[in-house]
């Protein structure tokens, strides 16, 4: 392990992120709001610790999958304590242990607030809460890139040949090439948003703050309806088109705009991700019609949005879908566990491997009729390698046990089953909002301390795809 | 598939079933009850329908993995048919649905119930009701010698010396010998069993009908307020007992019992199985005393007895647990989730398979640090062989997935989310009461009818290690 490199690495990051900031300061001078000197206050401490780190003198540049995962695990954890200083010194949360819930959350694609009143922020304060979600995702695209060949992930065959496995000194420039590529796929889709969102007749400012919530798959809002607050069907039919378009493999959409729509259409993982998305809306159409008394065109206008909202994790609300039958909720929190497609800004155990697990269960019963046959796995005409089954299976498992972990603490702390099984569900799957307590309608902001930290590391550990958090923190990778 | 073969033993089994029910029947005439007709009319059916499958002519002998399936899954699915007969006649229940969700409910050691007044029953349908228990218990013994080992399953180790591989020439007479020896020390337990509560002051009706739900980790009791009603800590004591040792591989016992205790000191499985047991007992002890006020005593022993009810998955209780804190609540239903042992007559996910998927975890760990090791995953100082460690991993996800859709047809019938989540995982994991509207101050007869037959079919693929029942419904198998 090269230390020294991984800090040097981190110092960069951190000065990332004081750059990052001053858009949001110059926004508090302009309105000339309160938070002008908050950012002052974040911009120098991220700034000052960023120089520090950077100045580490350093012997190796190359960068091997451990020194890989030791950046990612401790820049999402540096950017959120160091991005939490603004909420902080500003007042806009009771405490720094909020002020970092919040900043994980947005740095995660979350969208959990223990803000029970947004509206009352200042812009800036707003703009930076939001950008927080568009650089994450922006850091998600990098660390799939980079990071996620190693971990053996389901549906990333198309990284894969781009990045050339585990030779150090090859990977490097060729992950810089592409994800220079996939930027540039990200900003655009952004830009297309804002335009029609501004098209939709919103403002400037809501437009950013919606396009970034939406892909980045994020889901802060500046209204504490969320996106209900706009009442308007073509906001919505346009949010839910860059969330379903976000919770797609970039790779994918890369291949399109370059005028390749076959890498797209052929996808198994795309075509299962939009049947799960056609199913769902339809069964809780159906189900709110009969037992809700729903309008039919208002059944599946809702329906479809919150489907949306929670496969592809963003957690945006036009619904208070609490309040929705038991089936409904059941749904939207196997749809949560779903997640989006591998290589997109979407959270959960992503669609890919779901594919890989059922494909997996066929095999097994093949090979209990035929004992001595040797079945691969295959996805389409691809045999998908016996070690991304494997990978897939075991994420699996430690998934349902960071879940049961995580609501086993927030049952103890008092919430009841239900919140507390949402709750963990929706920070570790990276959605935001759950049922219950914490549902679309309410926020993080009663959860005792405690309960906030433990949120904030299931958001970590979500978004990292757990492996990277738990090497980490395990003792073996130090030695 | 020699289809001649298994209509043979399937008459068998019914002929056997017959059999089964002439104790039920000398009850009903020694207490004059009006249950005399409704055995009458059980026997005679088992007994036709039996004579009739066993006069199916047969060509070959040999009874492959393959036949073992399809007699598994079918033995169970007529036990419950013809059982449910005298259920039926009697007017025990409404209607033949709930007579089979009961007799199901019995063959599979569930102990779900569509009574709400078990009292008011004639002794021999509560004879009948609870001697399901006890052949379903001694059933899965049979199943686990005779097809897990083909099925890969974990910490059937002890089992697969004893039954060579699937030679198939060799494997009936060697499993015929081990069931023997099997069923010596289940008889022997369930003598001490009843002896023992005899002498702690029940009848032995009682003895007999709590003996037979408790070594088969069962649950039927014949009085509504089940174990509580005694309230007695000698019964509890005694109870709580033999619901551990039910849970632990029957093999292990049968080694002690010949003088050998090493194999039990040592089993890796009965280490965790016992821990999870004091730990879980401690934290809803602690919990129990801190949120509700009881005093130290009585938390200890409502929660040591709630605690193996439900990780024995015999689902005996002695207080209403469903009023307690949510972190005991929830502590619960994941040792629902857990079960009992393999080789045990408990249900679940089995200790054997968790501790399995935990050393996987620590595995796939140490392959990202070390990506060119071969790591075996190992138990002690045994090597798990692969397919084993990939056939605990397919079993869990099949597990979670059954789970979530028996999950959301209860909801979708109109349960509240935690009622529907903890029946259907009661019923999949063979355990009997959940939490909610199913807790075990109520039961299951308010469901509608799709409801039960949906509870029906989790109790029957939980008991039969969902691969036996799903390999035999899949198209492939029959080919
Ligand atoms: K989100
Ligand atoms: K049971």
């Amino acid at each position: 392990m090269h230390i020294q490199l991984v800090l040097k690495t981190l110092g960069l990051v951190l000065l990332f992120e004081a750059a990052a900031m001053v858009p949001s300061l110059f926004i508090s001078i302009f309105y000339q709001e309160a938070g002008t000197f908050s950012f002052l206050v974040g911009i120098t401490a991220a700034g000052l610790a960023g120089c520090g780190l950077y100045l580490v003198p350093v012997k190796h540049k190359n960068v091997g999958y451990r020194e890989g995962f030791a950046i990612a695990t401790f820049s999402w954890l540096l950017l959120a304590l160091f991005g939490a200083i603004p909420f902080a010194v500003a007042g806009a949360v009771p405490g720094y242990i909020d002020a970092v819930f919040e900043t994980m959350s947005g740095f995660t694609t979350t969208g959990a607030s223990v803000i029970p009143n947004v509206e009352i922020l200042p812009k800036s304060i707003l703009f930076w809460r939001s950008l927080t979600h568009w650089l994450g995702g922006m850091g998600i695209i990098v660390l799939t890139l980079a990071l996620i060949p190693s971990l053996n992930i389901a549906g990333m065959q198309l990284f894969k040949a781009e990045v050339p496995g585990p030779t150090k000194s090859k990977v490097l420039p060729r992950i810089a090439q592409t994800s220079r590529q996939l930027y540039k796929v990200y900003v655009f889709i952004t830009l297309i948003q804002v335009a029609a969102l501004k098209l939709a007749g919103l403002s400037w400012f809501d437009s950013f703050i919606h396009t970034f919530g939406s892909v980045a798959t994020g889901g802060f809002s500046n209204y504490n309806a969320s996106v209900g607050h706009f009442q308007s069907l073509a906001v919505e039919t346009i949010i839910i088109f860059f969330m379903v378009l976000s919770g797609i493999n970039f790779a994918l959409h890369y291949y399109w705009m370059r005028g390749d729509c076959r890498p797209l259409w052929q996808d198994y993982e795309t075509r299962l991700f939009l049947t799960l998305i056609l199913c769902s809306t339809a069964v809780i159409s159906v189900n709110l019609f009969i037992v809700t008394g729903h309008s039919p065109a208002q059944a599946v206008r809702e329906a479809l949005f919150t489907v949306c909202s929670l496969i592809t994790t963003t957690g945006y609300a036009t619904a208070d879908y609490d309040q929705w039958p038991a089936l409904s909720k059941f749904i939207l929190l196997f749809l949560m566990f779903v997640g989006g497609c591998a290589g997109s800004t979407g959270g959960g155990l992503k669609v890919g491997r779901l594919l890989i697990l059922t494909k997996a269960f066929s095999r097994q019963l093949m090979r209990l009729i035929h004992p001595k046959a040797v079945i691969p796995v295959r996805i389409g005409q691809d045999v998908v390698a016996q070690e991304v089954v494997e990978s897939a299976h075991v994420f699996f498992t430690l998934y349902m046990m960071l879940f049961a972990l995580g609501t086993a603490v927030l049952a103890a702390l008092g919430l009841d089953l239900v919140s507390a099984a949402s709750a963990a569900a929706a920070n570790l799957g990276n959605v935001g909002p759950g049922l219950g307590l914490v549902g679309p309608m309410f926020n993080y902001a009663d959860l005792p301390d405690l309960g906030k930290m433990t949120l904030t590391f299931l958001m970590l550990v979500g978004r990292l795809e757990i492996y990277t958090v738990l090497l980490v923190f395990s003792v073996k990778f130090w030695r």
